[in-house]
């Protein structure tokens, strides 16, 4: 029999906090068997969603109490040092004590990273945790990194997130050896700044399925790429201009068939048809950001996530626990940094 | 009566040279009453491409031959000192000599930045020029630079662009007081990485109209910005990310209706409604970036345009030109670059 995974949930977290997370816990542990939950947070209130819901603590959910959560706003220092006995926190506390595999909090991203990285620790020979997700792409998906906790970092860094992204690509989706390409402006040798110039070499040293400079269109429409590497600062611009964009097109599709009877009758037909084929590129499909390089499993939800989108984080966390993310990662990283330069 | 604008042209220049360039210059003939154009390059081949359009030069079209031409592979250094007789270099040797007011190629951005460059000169203040762009926005366009002339810069270079671009916007758009913001990883105060925060304290001391840091998203979503600058690395890679979210899903609707019959046909009704609708968002419709900080107007299209793409590069030179666009940048730019800064 497969070893159950037991998950923290940071109860607490997010815009909508229990109203989201009890229920998304539910239709996880209706999904997968193997799961067991812990949710942390006000145990009233917990209870107080789950009873709506007609459900109940069982074997296969907890309720762990804690007196405190993190906002939105709470800097994370204030996070770190002043509330200790926050349900994300605790729920952290928990990974670090062995009594969960892994954690998911769609609080806010500085404070889970210092809490996680001050509990949890990073894994040896990683300087920086990293904060990866999977987007889609014409060719299935591709996963980027770093994404934001990093937006100052040196070619070296550039290197172990490559190294961090390629095993956990690995894992999650089976793929051998993941093709990596690091994002720049153009494709030439001659191209881009100092920092990607640098990390460049040092991935052609390297045993990593490296295939060379990917340009910001390639994370999106390339079939030959699984994990896009950039700096935080630069990986959060490109993520966001892209939610942009398509946020831009979806209004304008929506006014366009407004706009008189013709198109509303057009839309009635046309509507369910793009509904139904946008259902592959649904963000909802892909929210749950890992945050790499730590010793334990910590999952990053949006924080306007609903329960469909947060059942997608808990997911993640579930495929990484069972695939025993960080034992591997820790292994396989030993013998990436270590290895000699190439000849 | 408004006096006529010539602009000359890099006939030679994109992947399609003079079949491209050519028929557009006839039609933006035919749209700019007050427009000259001198189609340069090789002359026996502009002819040829006239003749087949029952065009022919007048008082209102030259053409001026040049017996080379920069291929989109040369490196800028050979396009500037080994090929002089290029239709590129010839085309802005016509405005350095104020045969014309401006110059459009769709040639390489590398060889067109360093012949400008080093032909026309930078404006005094100025230490880098910068690519910039008008791009779609829920509100309804926003102009972005740099896209890429610059991968590495100070905080003092943002400056400057921000300067730049609130100069071009306020002339071609005809805004008083353009709306600047600064691209960053988030809109408060913390965020950032140490060259947005010193630009951020530059613009914060500036007359300019800074609004502060905004996000990826706003560029396309906020409406109330008119300039977002960046240094050219984070530029080229968010506009890239753009181009390829929004190509990836019109390749998924489009596939999408061609799945089986039922779609088809929905297709057939949706389509001509989608294509309208998307019509004010259409790349080609904002073909043409500027290369502003020259003593000279210096448009770039895209390599790949078509007829209608390019003919818009040219109509933004032509505006550029009829608003007296570097003069007006110099004797501003003088004004901002040189105040005390606020107490």
């Amino acid at each position: 029999m497969r070893r159950m995974s037991t998950i923290s949930l940071d109860a607490m977290g997010g815009d909508f906090g229990p109203s989201v997370t009890v229920p998304a816990a539910c239709n996880a542990l209706k999904h997968n068997p193997g799961l067991r939950l812990v949710l942390v947070g006000d145990s009233g209130v917990i209870n107080a969603e789950l009873e709506q819901l007609g459900e109940t603590e069982s074997d296969r959910l907890d309720i762990r109490h804690a007196s405190e959560f993190v906002t939105m706003d709470d800097p994370p220092a204030q996070a770190l040092r002043g509330k200790k006995d926050s349900s994300m926190r605790v729920a952290i506390n928990l990974v670090k004590e062995g009594e969960s595999d892994a954690v998911v909090s769609a609080g806010n991203t500085g404070a889970l990273m210092a809490t996680a990285r001050f509990v949890l620790k990073t894994l040896c020979g990683i300087d920086r945790p990293a904060i990866m997700t999977a987007l889609p792409s014409l060719g299935g998906k591709t996963h980027m990194l770093d994404l934001g906790a990093n937006v100052d970092c040196r070619a070296e860094h550039l290197f172990q997130f490559a190294a961090m992204g390629s095993v956990l690509a690995s894992a999650v989706d089976g793929i051998d050896r993941p093709r990596v390409g690091l994002l720049n402006v153009g494709q030439e040798a001659i191209k881009g700044n100092d920092q990607v110039k640098k990390a460049d070499s040092l991935l052609r040293a390297s045993s990593l399925n490296y295939i060379g400079y990917v340009e910001g269109d390639d994370i999106y429409c390339a079939e030959d790429i699984d994990v896009v590497v950039c700096n935080g600062f630069v990986g959060n611009i490109s993520l966001k201009s892209s939610e942009g964009v398509a946020k831009m097109i979806s209004r304008i599709i929506k006014d366009g068939f407004g706009r008189n009877i013709f198109s509303k009758a057009a839309g009635l037909i046309a509507v369910p048809v793009l509904r139904s084929v946008l259902r592959q590129v649904d963000p909802r499909l892909y929210n749950g950001a890992t945050l790499l390089g730590l010793k334990g499993i910590t999952v990053k939800s949006h924080g306007g996530a609903d329960a469909f989108s947060f059942e997608n984080a808990i997911k993640i966390a579930y495929i990484e626990a069972t695939e025993g993310v960080p034992m591997r990662m820790e292994s396989q990283l030993q013998k990436m940094l270590n290895e000699p330069p190439a000849p």
